[in-house]
Order: C-alpha cells, then sequence, then structure tokens
C-alpha cells in the first residue's frame, strides 16, 4: 500500500521558509498571498496489504522518524 | 481561503533522499517499506472569496515560483 503524509510545523512555530516564499510571491505582484507555511510530504510504499496495519506502522515511522513532535505534526492524507 | 499543495519529483526522477529515508526506515526494522519518495508541502492562504480563482493563482504560482516543472509536479489537495 502507498500511504501518504504530511510534516507540517505546529501553529505556533515560526515559519521563516514559508515567510521567504510569501515575501517573493508579494513580489511577483501576488498582493492577495497572506500567509505561506511550507511543509515536508512523504510517499511510503510498505509491503501490507492491511489498509489499518499500514496505517499504524506509518504512525510509528512518522512518530520515530519522519516527525519531531516538539515542533512538528504529521498527517495521514490518503492511504491507497 | 487556504490552498493546500504538494509538489514531488517525477517518477522518472531520482529521489536520493527519499531512498536514504527508506534505508534508515529498513534499518531500524520497518523491512516491509519498500520505497520511499519525498516532496514538498505548501499551505498558501490566499485572500481571494472564488475558489476557482484561488486554485488558478495557485497553479500560476506553482508554474512561476513553487515547482521546478522540468524534475517536479504539482497538485492541489485541497482548497478550504
Amino acid at each position: 500500500m502507498k500511504v501518504k503524509v504530511i510534516v507540517t510545523l505546529k501553529k505556533s512555530v515560526l515559519d521563516p521558509q514559508g515567510t521567504v516564499i510569501k515575501q517573493a510571491l508579494n513580489g511577483m505582484g501576488y498582493n492577495n498571498v497572506k500567509d505561506v507555511r511550507q511543509g515536508k510530504f512523504f510517499e511510503i510504499n510498505i509491503d501490507e496489504k492491511d489498509q489499518k496495519s499500514a496505517e499504524e506502522k506509518t504512525e510509528e515511522m512518522c512518530k520515530k522518524l519522519l516527525t519531531n513532535l516538539v515542533i512538528e505534526d504529521y498527517k495521514i492524507i490518503e492511504t491507497q
């Protein structure tokens, strides 16, 4: 199964990279862009038949490796 | 409106970063992880009332700044 995960900075954490992208977009004339937040995306191809256990394994991996839980959140957006 | 975009490497482009994550996961005992691809995620807060025009503007921004179309694809996954 393929599990798609998004890792984003927590709302309370500053995102300087996103701010720079916002400024660049404003500078290009997109003045109605009010905020940009950047995050990471992972597509994990896992050899599991069962959707639930694939998602559980992915959550484990997120907690152990892919996410810094002090400043980041993860979210599984799709499993197929 | 908030538009969420995922930018991924095209299928034909090697993803060394993803490969390293896969190897790390295998080394941690997750042997059923067959492949990992990494990408970027953007959440763009755009001052538009209309969903269609917010998405059109976002597509434009993706083409002009956020995506390197030679090696990457973008996808709008959610607008709210």
